[in-house]
């Protein structure tokens, strides 16, 4: 089940509705990635405290730990990591591609050998389907070839890049009947590919929309490519995409990457930014990112963000009016610099709060039609450094 | 500030109330050690909502890391770390000793080399209650020399005891000079030494008692000595200690200790096991203890102790009626072995709310006067098997 809703719009700009099996979404959205069945670092109540709407699991690492059979007994991925919100499956395409000589790629599927047991697989649309099935999640994505942009050193040409998008063009037809023949209750996507490439995006596109998925994803971004060309492909395809159904640019990015990505008309981002640069001291805030273990920060007592709401910078008031939390840039500093657990633990709640809010505040401020000055004051902040 | 009521007794146990300048501790208690500033693996608000009513620093450490410098700018270790309930210090007495041949010990203090930059410093029963008044913990433990139970395999003689603990004596004295000189508003205890050795266990009480401290420790246990022999003096020394003042038993042990030694007239304890456990995949439940890695664990729906109320067995409920949490054992089985952040975080919320459950267990049993049919229930099920 999915049922989209265009509330507002500004520009190419939509506020939206989601609602899938597990609940609503609220859009534009960013969704914390959830690997194993857990978003590095967070509890489940911390990220529902977050407002977390939903978040992603990957298919090919759960495929491989803790296995099928574990999660089939539990009837699918929520119940066994104890999230009943929203979640996105990725296809395992992105993952066995990053297998690199590990794996053989025919028309057929993906042929690697697990990096677990070194068990030989076979990863194709119809394994993925039936996988992404099994893992119920509420958006399945189909299988597809992330076409890489460069492969040591080589640019992946035209040609190359015609030829991959054409192959997921076909397995995206194979997801897409495989996933009715199993009578999935769920969400099957689409993901544009062609690369660097105008025509083949929009040629990738079209067919995609003949074919008439609930929703559509922009793939083959975040592959390693120089900026520009993923701001130009950003800026290229997501608004041709039909204006009625969900867009999800796949992987995308750091915070002005999201409002910019908005502006461009996209609904749904997941990035592994705010968790992974956390555990490396790597802070987003309003006014620029800073690293904790610098030295400026070894005896600064005020918060990360004086304008942000999270526990680590805010703290929590309990039912009995107790305040705990809101920590100094020095404490966290010197967390940082002992190896001690609560730092990363306390820079991913921040660093996911910060992402989280700012598609808040996106949502309010195209509900109120002032989208356009909201990004310009956001960046003017972010600017300002912190 | 302290003062220490008995609410009830049976046997040598106790039943008391603790009032400290940052609150009410009752007692019997468990107290997480919190090394640099960070119960490790766990925020301060998940020790509130567990009712962790005290926890530990160590001054040592925080001596080295952060530095006095910044936790003096915050006014103390309580602003510091963003803990408002009862702190307890430790001397860095038992740090330096573990500095083994990096440290010289003489009649005036402790010579040794900072493990963090290598700086020639000079710990004394002086300094060590200056650091301990910066800190402005609420219990301050005099500066002690730890005696070992064994130096590179040769047991600490009587004679070495005799003058070790005469040391300690010494050094207890210009501890309450010194606190006194300072001014210092928080309560001071005395430390028993004396090795394995019980009568010079007592003549150390003995002379302790006359300088009549408000509170009084047994030191010099859990320092490798054989089981029977920590059974021994925990059976000789504590209920020997004076009635109305608290006892606190150092850097004691498992959960069988715990209710043993409530049972020999201690009131608080102190052990690294419960966080340290938990980050190796070792839980304690009411049922025996189980290591989260082996196989069996791996299709198990059940949580870790079906009688469990902590976030990991039962989850949390939210005031709009939302759970979160309780994870089965499959569930951290599968991130322990995926060596996801989350399976210590799990796991150190578990072990420490087993712990802090215990403890009042045990204080509702004594006020119930049934404390004996308690620990013989307690040992019946802990042999279960889990």
């Amino acid at each position: 089940m999915l049922n989209f809703e265009i509330l507002a719009t500004e520009g190419h700009a939509r506020r939206g509705r989601l609602a899938l099996n597990h609940g609503v979404v609220q859009t534009p959205i960013f969704m914390p990635v959830g690997t194993y069945g857990t978003v590095k670092g967070v509890t489940p109540r911390s990220l529902e405290e977050m407002n977390a709407q939903i978040i992603l699991g990957n298919t090919f690492h759960l495929w491989m730990r803790p296995g099928l059979d574990v999660i089939q007994s539990f009837g699918g991925l929520h119940r066994f990591e104890r999230w009943d919100r929203p979640i996105l499956t990725d296809s395992g395409g992105f993952q066995v591609w990053s297998l690199g000589e590990m794996r053989k790629i025919s028309e057929e599927g993906v042929k690697f050998a697990s990096p677990v047991n070194g068990d030989k697989l076979f990863l194709t649309p119809e394994v993925s389907m039936q996988v992404q099935t099994l893992l119920d999640s509420d958006i399945v994505m189909q299988f597809d070839e992330c076409t890489p942009y460069e492969t040591k050193g080589h640019l992946t040409t035209e040609a190359e890049a015609k030829f991959s998008m054409e192959l997921s063009l076909r397995w995206a037809k194979r997801c897409q009947a495989e996933f009715t023949r199993l009578q999935n209750r769920n969400a099957l996507f689409g993901i544009v590919q062609g690369g660097m490439f105008e025509h083949l995006r929009e040629a990738s596109l079209a067919a995609l929309v003949d074919m008439d998925f609930p929703g559509y994803a922009v793939g083959g971004v975040s592959v390693g490519e120089p900026k520009e060309d993923m701001l130009r492909i950003m800026a290229h395809t997501p608004h041709r995409l039909p204006a009625h159904k969900p867009r999800y640019l796949m992987g995308v990015g750091t915070p002005e990457d999201l409002v910019e990505g908005v502006g461009q008309g996209v609904d749904m981002f997941d990035c592994v930014m705010p968790t992974r640069n956390a555990r490396n001291g790597h802070l987003f805030t309003r006014f620029g990112d800073l690293k904790i273990r610098n030295a400026r920060h070894k005896t600064d007592h005020r918060p990360l963000d004086e304008s942000c709401s999270c526990y680590t910078c805010k703290g929590h008031t309990a039912a009995d009016g107790t305040v705990t939390g809101g920590f100094s840039r020095a404490y966290l500093h010197h967390l940082e610099r002992c190896g001690e657990m609560l730092a990363p633990m306390l820079a991913t709640i921040h660093n996911l709060h910060y992402y989280l809010h700012l598609m808040q505040e996106i949502r309010d401020a195209l509900e109120a039609g002032r989208f356009a000055a909201f990004a310009a004051q956001f960046r003017q902040d972010r600017a300002r450094g912190v």
